[in-house]
């Protein structure tokens, strides 16, 4: 028999890690023969788009290579399976590519969405009883998927975060002029990523001074007057803000003190309301994609985990014949930190978003609390060592 | 007797380095009392805001942690003496503070700004008669200063880049659908910095496939050929452009396809500009302040380099009585790479820039040449030892 593995969604540091997990752990089950990695997600299987993983990943260090590697090397997609009951032509594809394949276990990495496509997939096999077993594996820098104590590939997202804004304060610091530096991280409908910038505390930074999240109420008279009063107390005020904070309403009709139009984006839009209202120096900074790749500043922790839940859903399915699951962590205790990982229904974390509690937000709106920074500090533990080749971090790569 | 140490202008990941050097190599003189830290710049001396460097920089393991501290510990300045022969109270000042303190020679550690004030400072002790040895330490990003083969601070952003755009380089390739991907690096009127990017071709990157300098004319028409040419043979074109490259004359009046202004900054105007006349996914980065102050991703040469030729400038004040000069860089031999330490003239580097060679720009005025890739590439090896505490990189701090 053969299993298949493929990634979906949107890249982490930490998916690849995952894949090699899966791999690794296939590679000791004698009767597992090929490991299928299916190109751009489920778009591979439907597609006949598949390569052999024994044929790329040879060596030991090919996989820790790829395990350090950011980015889906195996490509994703965006892709929403149709409701078989509307449409079960894709399932079809489906089935018959893994009949083609002799594959008996599909592993899908992936966020939300692709929990959507393991939860119909599995449903979909057990009504035509085809014994093929689909494990979801989790992934998103977001860590907003359901009952999992949180998601791999946001521990190295929250390193990147917290690294790059200590290195922002520092810049930000060395005029004797005052300023305000507002710092746009990733999070539509869920501020865990932003909210993770508290973590510089634990080595004494007060910085950034505001954190700003989806989840609470944003008032732009209250931001200004918390930046204000921030501002009477540090000379270069820092504000970490999450992109899907809620000022974007009323955007479209505001407009500065020029009568000109605010620009796109959460962070320029506070830039110029900024600068409107307290006259000083501002700035707005988008982390962009880099939050998301920055795998020379991976969390090991995260890493590793990354790989140990790829693992144990490998054994989930051939061990114990799960199928329709989403691994998951659960936290077993903060210091000494320790988590077990879970098998979990997919039908209750697909298509669900796991918001920021909003007991760990301070009364204010503006800040988060301590269970916060005792929550997050574990996930950022921990450097990968890098290989370095003409000083440039090295990369597994498959193609050109 | 004592000395003084400023830094001056943008911060970098190693202007830091360069005054543990001057410090380090200051404290090997015996006649050499204290060491006094000014602060923000020049501003220090004029307002008397020193601080005793002694009292801070106590153990070995302070100098260390300060060296692989980003931006500028003593605070920064952007102030530009007058003329003496206009106004002289400003130096009669600077001559008090020296007296008071009994400063005999005094560090400037900074970029083409600050080297006008050393010239001019220089100068007038050199009218005045007055010994004190006035010493340029260079420093910027953009790697602008001339007659040094290059500038401390540079090799680190130049990392920084290379090592933050071949993640960029993995995210972009996750879809399988064809987009453009616009990165915008610093460097308004000198285009090394981005001129840098190239070096990911000595690992078989061929990444960045086009890149635009200052140096070079820009021509959207050719521009928009360039992107279109290489989007056949790349599903993902990676572009790397200068700030200051010459597409904004025409800006103001420019609209996209909808009527609208283009917003503004290189990056975002050429990503409008793209998806207007492409039609494909496209996406534009700003590297922003991180690329000048990522420590945590330094190059450990040039971090070496900063603090040898602070260390350099003690001995051309102290040993040989040099003053009115800059500190700069002689390349010896790229294979093995050795460089030599030599004073220059400052009046020679003052209010001055290097540009990029244009016989280093390929004829098409969109990549650069063997020789930049040839002379990039050592100025970006070896990586400092980050000391990381609560996960997070220790930084040198003197105050909240």
């Amino acid at each position: 028999m053969n299993i298949a593995i493929a990634q979906s969604g949107g890249p982490t540091a930490a998916i690849n890690s995952s894949l090699c997990g899966v791999f690794d752990e296939a590679e000791k089950y004698n009767e597992i023969d090929r490991i299928y990695g299916s190109l751009n997600g489920i778009e591979g299987i439907l597609n006949d788009n598949l390569i052999d993983l024994k044929e790329v990943l040879i060596t030991e260090n090919d996989k820790q290579l790829l395990k350090r590697t950011p980015s889906t090397v195996l490509g994703s997609c965006r892709f929403k399976l149709k409701n078989s009951s509307d449409d079960d032509s894709d399932y079809k594809r489906i089935t018959q590519t893994f009949a083609k394949y002799d594959i008996k276990a599909f592993f899908y990495i992936g966020g939300n969405d692709s929990m959507d496509t393991v939860m119909k997939l599995d449903a979909y096999f057990r009504e035509n009883h085809i014994d093929i077993k689909v494990v979801g594996v989790p992934k998103t820098i977001d860590n907003d998927l359901p009952l999992t104590d949180h998601t791999p590939g946001f521990g190295s997202a929250a390193k990147y975060v917290a690294t790059t804004l200590q290195e922002i304060i520092r810049d930000s610091r060395v005029y004797s002029i005052p300023s305000v530096t507002i710092v746009e991280i990733m999070g539509r409908d869920a501020g865990w990523l932003t909210a993770s910038s508290c973590v510089l505390r634990a080595n004494g930074e007060p910085a950034p001074h505001l954190i700003y999240l989806p989840e609470s109420d944003f008032s732009q008279e209250r931001y200004l007057e918390d930046v204000k009063r921030i501002s009477e107390r540090y000379k270069a005020v820092i504000v970490a803000v999450s992109e899907g904070i809620d000022c974007l309403a009323s955007r479209s009709e505001a407009t500065d003190a020029f009568g000109h139009k605010y620009l796109s984006g959460v962070g320029k839009y506070l830039e110029e309301l900024t600068r409107d209202h307290m006259g000083c120096k501002v700035r707005s900074i988008e982390l962009n994609v880099m939050q998301r790749c920055g795998s020379h500043i991976a969390s090991l922790t995260d890493l590793d985990e990354a790989w140990r839940i790829g693992a144990a859903a490998v054994n989930e399915a051939l061990k114990y014949g799960g199928s329709g699951i989403m691994m998951g962590f659960r936290r077993i205790s903060n210091n000494p930190y320790r988590v077990g990982i879970v098998p979990l229904d997919v039908r209750e974390c697909a298509n669900k978003a796991k918001y920021f509690p909003k007991e760990w937000i301070t009364p204010e709106g503006n800040n988060v609390t301590i269970d916060a920074l005792n929550y997050f500090l574990p996930l950022i533990q921990g450097e990968p060592k890098i290989d370095y080749r003409n000083g440039i971090p090295v990369h597994f790569r498959l193609d050109q």
